[in-house]
């Protein structure tokens, strides 16, 4: 056993790391003024070019793809620590182009992408011209169980025709978002593995609609946004298909492991910098006439919260290295496991940051606020908290039921 | 020991109930997509003007005075449910008239403002024609202690001048919004509770500004928001202080332990508010081929949060009984108590009620992502809950303290 | 409403309170070695005769018992404080004969026994000159489902054959205990709540046996203790039968009604008391140049024991109230919530106050670890936790499932 | 980073684990039963000498000694599956000669011991033909705080005389304990970390008694026990200090660290086997119709006792990596999260073990009420977890204090 970062991924991480501060962290406040002054805010800002621009010089672009051709060909659990940096700011994951979903569609174009997806797609998308988005969740029904899925892939000859609501469609509000990844059900006498169907939607596609922006907690999370999209006969050639009819539950099961833990490696970094934050107030911030950290409980609940880290990383760490070795399957209950604990785990950190800051900490004086309404929906996003239990508590009693059963003969 | 409401109470509730359930309720989802459709929201809304006249007409006005010849001359422990009642809508206190800041407002004014700032500001604030706010918290210091406080009541002649910066002052973005009560230091040098002067401001006086309204958790709560306000040398006439100068830390404890406990009255309503939705969805959501209510640890979490709603509001009735019987002073103590405990539960079970909707908990297609946002708020406003508890915690040791120390001469 | 108590219940609540500080609490320390060092402590000591001797002579006796002929004649609401200070010590209940399960068989017999059962039975337990226990639950199935229950209750002619295994049979191990009430299936084919029969069983019986005494977290609580207990072939008259065959189900729904908010009253006072002894351990002891009491969130912690304290308190004397207009049905829901909430709240005040005292805490130099045991038993006796949750939740999603099912027709 | 145990780590922990389930986990219940039988339980068992001769000859003995002269010559990272395995079982510690405090005294005699001490004492003990104590917590004062410590060690002419009152010394009750190590305060004056000796206290020393043994939660913890433990003018030659007068802090620091963690390890194969229990108990018990499994929040509390125990593991192996890499010191901080955070981790599953197991979870018919009472402990033994959480905040806040303080300069 040996805990130490590969060279590797210890060059890289001091890399994004400085980056992040030097380059990015100094200049979020002016971004986020900025953002909030203009009449329309799903745009672009030049800022985001000239640093997309330089990350890209660095060699710091499109670091969560393991093939070396077109990323850094890191495996996850190097990969790891250089989300963990970039989960620290709203805007790291874009510059670096390793932003949510356009990492998960690019692996599902990568793997099971024609030819001519990947050039029409995927390309532009690894080299930040584009970004996407991914349509799967539904409004009308508990999306956590896929059977539910009520939109359409019906196919007619050499077209498909898409007809269905979505929405949390994330990054659809994007200026250049400019394709999705929609799933529908194209066979539902098929085995419930062999349903759904993954077709990519140019977002130009007349019966393509965005309905509206879906607010978490009060945030829109603009440019990127969180879109209710509406596909009412939207008819497209069969080659935009992915990987053929009745494929989509299991292009989706290899997509969403790594985009779970994605997710609880940005988390990790979050909470980290909530963490921060509540250490600088905690010192500087003076009541009754002490520092904050000398009142109350504040001391132990910083203490807890820096344990709570530090377990939370070491497990998506080892669910990294399992995933790594044994791929999504193999590491479906541990993919399962932390995404079950480190989202709540970074809300309870960041909610005690804001805590230790008073007001301010609610108000987008200090990035807590809008930190809490990320960490708060990724309890809800690709699997509610209680479904990912669940996997993990059937794993955890299989092999005791198969010997009570046993015994029970 | 009677837990029976009074007739008089009771009688009030149902009719506040009803009022709430079959006219603001139903117009609540139109209210707020009409707000949020003005390109100024910063809007009263016809509907709010027909309504409150209509609650007018009812005789459901101004229920939160104990003074018979403005309100219902109901005592705390009476208007205790019907402020449940209220806290279930955004909208309803105002309808009402029992919105805050304006009842702590117009309860300093009744009781301790001149004849002449009576006339003045508190009839139209009774008449529900102007609204107020309230200008304690600075962004500088930590304002849970009042000594902190930087903000300047500086006697000069005839006059008294003003200047500071103050936060949070809630209200204030309202366009009705006619007068702030402004606190500030006039003596530094005095007993740290004679310190203090308070003084009406008409927003009108030059001096006076908004600088900026403060979202809480992504709301900026249109159309009576929080603002940050500057009083840059803001020139008055000493008739403008409130009782007296030196007097606004008296002034301040009278007013923030009725303030304290309405909101905790409301918050229960929000509570179980919450309950139900979270209830209608367990009943009507389906996964895996059952309602919610039949997964996991739903059930559990229901009933937890049924006890918790319950427990506090016995909790908060006491506090109401003891706050009649022994006044703020003599229900300080049970004050602290229920406002450390009630908004921390509040935000418990709406987060749960969150979780049950899933991603639409956090949208504002349900009422739930607000209500969290101003639940969470009240664990700092008037008081973090921390600092609560450290009263809580003075009064329990208190004699076991003095015990000790006299064992130890 | 109103919160005060009686004059009747203050005046009892004064002398209980007197007594228990004046005449018990200086003795139990004394009493616990006294019993300690005995070769066999399934004794009874001579000062519990003594104090008892005393209690029945101040009136303070049977203060559980409704019937004025008997007791005190105090409604549950009245007994609601008394039994709360009875609560803070392990020989209070017993001085004073309300002790369980002595409490609830002698409501059984009162309210269901025959009138030879009333004097054989009833009487001398009302004196105090004989013991009893309740053999409800079993061993080898979840007694938390009555339907599981094994153990029979055979007619025969004018006889009743008992057969069945029994634990957590508490009270069988005193040496005064002289019959037991035994719950066992007559009718395994009638309705599931007409199959059950409540007989009345000397201890002398051939065929009843005491197996073993049952620790609980380590105590065996003698000289009460928890009994495992077999009846083998236990032949006895039928007028033995408590109001009749098939009558079980009713007489336990009747009898354990009162008996979960009894032991909830009791807990109150024993986390009072735990709450009293973390205070003077946190103002006495020293640790880095500070009281407890000053460092790191032990004053939060206490505060937090305080709010849980009072909340739980109030929660009960309501329920106790309900129980009081409406009866078991009537509380049934009520009875269930507190069940649910109070025996954890007391657990985490007791292990809050033992981690204040360090290792002191877990030893037997203080109260606090029996009181552990005491309490944490109680999350399991009488329903888990987690049975009286879901009768919670039931209630709660009643009328939510009706109205969906009424929209779905 | 590599994840996977070394190879030679990966065998000793399968021949420790098979050695653990089929030698002592069947032979547990004969042994407790036996022991218990007796009228003196401080006695060796034969199964005792039998299992401990078995795993000797299976090279499984003194594991935890990096000497490989001694041991396995395993580092604290190796060692930490196999302490592990040996936690889930009452009697594999002492089996495998890796009971403490029997290991943190080899390695105080290992690390400072003269020659001769080493002889006399290391050596039997290494053979598991002696065992010892460790006498530094005090009754009368919080002993967190070394300084603190009132006992006294003073150095007359060649001779050093002891004086003072210890307790929780564990294993001082054990018919083999021969000698323990005293902790006492010679020169008050100098340096707190230079102001304590260490000395080795054979038992038959004239002035030292085992004054009474302390029960853990009821559990007396036989035939080691906890002892309170009087020294009274025990005279002893000066060689019986170790390593020098002084020298007692650095001697602590240095075996305390190492021991924490051990600890930490243990608790977290018996939180392991709790979970076990648990989910056997789940499928196997039947209530209302169903495995306990599928009853309410069941599942979900296996899956978060799942997760936590994982976390907590690679916590524990984070921080022996570290300890091997950087030392005591250089694992600081690491150590004091691991042991705020793994017992409290290990009393919550166990716990949760119980309540599935209903009334006989808190007998002694599973290992469960003495696992809880044992992982209880450790939340005080060895600094209780407030004193750690203040260790980990501190360390926390260093970085933040200081660029405050420059800030402000």
């Amino acid at each position: 056993m040996d805990f130490a970062l590969s060279p590797r991924a210890r060059d890289y991480q001091a890399r994004v790391r400085d980056f992040i501060r030097t380059e990015i962290e100094p200049r979020e406040a002016e971004y986020h003024a900025a953002l909030r002054a203009l009449p329309d805010p799903w745009t672009r800002l030049p800022v985001v070019d000239e640093l997309t621009a330089r990350a890209r010089d660095a060699g710091l672009w499109n670091l969560f793809l393991p093939d070396e051709r077109h990323g850094a060909g890191l495996d996850c659990l190097e990969y790891a620590p250089l989300a963990e940096e970039m989960g620290r700011s709203f805007l790291a994951p874009e510059v670096f182009n390793c932003n949510a979903p356009d990492t998960g569609n690019a692996e599902v174009l990568h793997q099971y992408g024609s030819q001519e997806q990947r050039s029409r797609w995927l390309e532009p998308l690894l080299e930040g011209r584009i970004r996407s988005a991914f349509c799967m969740t539904e409004p009308d029904v508990a999306s956590s169980d896929a059977t539910n899925m009520a939109a359409t892939a019906v196919l007619d000859g050499d077209r498909v025709v898409l007809n269905g609501r979505k929405w949390w469609s994330t990054g659809v509000g994007h200026p250049d978002c400019r394709f999705v990844i929609f799933m529908g059900v194209t066979d539902p006498d098929a085995h419930r593995h062999s349903r759904h169907t993954m077709v990519v939607v140019p977002t130009d596609t007349p019966g393509f609609a965005v309905e509206r922006m879906l607010p978490v907690l009060g945030y829109l999370d603009e440019p990127y946004g969180h879109g209710e999209v509406s596909f009412t006969d939207v008819v497209l050639p069969a080659d935009a298909i992915i990987a053929g009819p009745g494929r989509g539950f299991e292009i989706a099961q290899g997509r969403l492991g790594p985009g779970r833990i994605h997710h609880c490696m940005r988390l990790i970094g979050l909470a980290e910098r909530a963490l921060e934050l509540a250490c600088e107030r905690a010192v500087t911030r003076t009541a009754f006439g002490k520092p904050l950290s000398n009142l109350g409980g504040n001391r132990e609940r910083i203490a807890r919260a820096r344990i709570a880290v530090n377990q939370a990383r070491l497990h998506v760490l080892h669910t990294a290295w399992l995933l790594d070795r044994s791929g999504p399957l193999g590491a479906y209950d541990a993919l399962s496991q932390v995404k079950a604990a480190v989202p709540a785990m970074a809300c309870e950190v960041i909610d005690m940051a804001i805590q230790l800051h008073g007001g301010a900490g609610l108000s987008d004086d200090f990035p807590l606020a809008a930190a809490l309404a990320g960490a708060r929906a990724l309890r809800l996003a690709d699997g509610p908290d209680e479904v990912h239990l669940g996997v993990v508590a059937r794993t955890e009693l299989r092999a005791h039921r198969e010997a009570a059963e046993k015994e029970n003969r």
